[in-house]
């Protein structure tokens, strides 16, 4: 089934995996990782497609799937996209690893992301209405010293009828322009370019930024390196 | 800004451009399309990325690029997305005959695609609140010959406090299911399989029943076509 969950989805019980969360008191911003659901629990994961732009494809993304994992990261690869499931840092960590081993090839290599947060069902979200939990920031990724450029889409699904996430959503923005990731507004999508661990920071924060006040964060980006017609090519590669 | 808007975005006041569907009575499925607004005006549109994987890229994307558009249909190509603004039937009619131009070469061939509606601004949406219209059914589009897989992520953004978009979602998926298409779900994503038109009309139709009961849809895509380790592409090509 899509991923159809939005605010107006029923309240679905506590299950027992979902207890942490959902214990009637929603954890503040910054709460403690001992207080934190499991991935499993909260449905904290990744979709992502690696396309290489060569006739090689199979052996660079062979190779670069190939990337150290941190223990206990879930990765599921099929013929269409990869399943990561994690911590969050350790699902970003992952991914900007993957993506730059491929992007070092100095192929024009494309990714596709989709991160998730806050359903860990598939048609009926399986945490209490309402709950919303997110760690405060990823852990630092060191730069990759290479240049990506994307479109970027952010989707708060879930946060109450009384919910309010604009303020989470003109924070995320702010950190990306503090950041200087920020390029521009294009039609459904913001123009993010950067070093690639830049880019993906600044995704994988406003993630968990309106995920400390909407419960169900989807958000969604086309990467692209080394494209021949990008200025994001003239970087430091 | 990313497309951040979702149910709780505040009302904006109609725009002389959305004066159609904001007069203060919600078209009925099925209206007429006298009575729609212009994709212009109620944000009709898609941004989509054809990922070749071969050292012969930048060929086989502007021929497929070339092919015949619809007249109005506005399409714009930078280096990481295309956008496309036009009616329901032109933008997936026209996604479709690109997508199917490069699958025919034979290469391992992904499209990345985003369709969106109900939201023509990019932060703040500039449709009345709560106002959800669409077509009935998309333009019937000829089979491709070509087999695809998708993974599928649809997401109801807007429609209102009291709105209720589960009855919709499940009759997108009853459609899905009708069609053949609809292979089952998967972690934050539908996978679909079949003739690349009937996978990108499911994806398409589901875009519209959701959108006439909600203002505000994105649906996105990852369509693999000619993959080596697919069993779709045993297909009829």
């Amino acid at each position: 089934m899509p991923e159809v969950t939005s605010p107006f989805t029923p309240p679905a019980p506590a299950t027992a995996a979902a207890t942490a969360p959902t214990n009637g008191s929603i954890p503040a911003a910054g709460t403690s990782a001992e207080a934190s659901p499991t991935p499993g629990a909260y449905g904290v994961g990744a979709r992502f497609t690696l396309l290489p732009l060569t006739d090689r494809f199979v052996e660079v993304i062979i190779d670069a799937l190939a990337v150290d994992r941190p223990a206990g990261l879930e990765v599921v690869t099929d013929d269409v996209s990869t399943f990561v499931r994690g911590t969050e840092s350790d699902v970003v960590g992952y991914l900007t690893a993957v993506i730059a081993r491929a992007g070092r090839t100095g192929v024009h290599t494309v990714a596709q992301v989709l991160l998730s947060r806050g359903c860990p069902g598939e048609v009926a979200c399986e945490v209490a209405d309402g709950v919303a939990f997110a760690p405060e920031r990823l852990a630092p990724i060191p730069p990759t010293g290479l240049r990506a450029a994307a479109h970027w889409s952010l989707y708060p699904l879930h946060d109450g009828p009384d919910g309010d996430h604009m303020s989470a959503i003109y924070a995320a923005i702010d950190d990306a322009r503090e950041r200087g990731t920020l390029t521009r507004s294009e039609h459904f999508a913001t123009r993010l370019d950067g070093d690639l661990a830049d880019v993906l920071t600044t995704i994988g924060d406003a993630w968990l930024t309106v995920g400390r006040s909407v419960r169900h964060v989807a958000t969604h980006a086309t990467i692209s390196l080394n494209s021949p017609s990008s200025p994001s090519t003239a970087g430091d590669r």
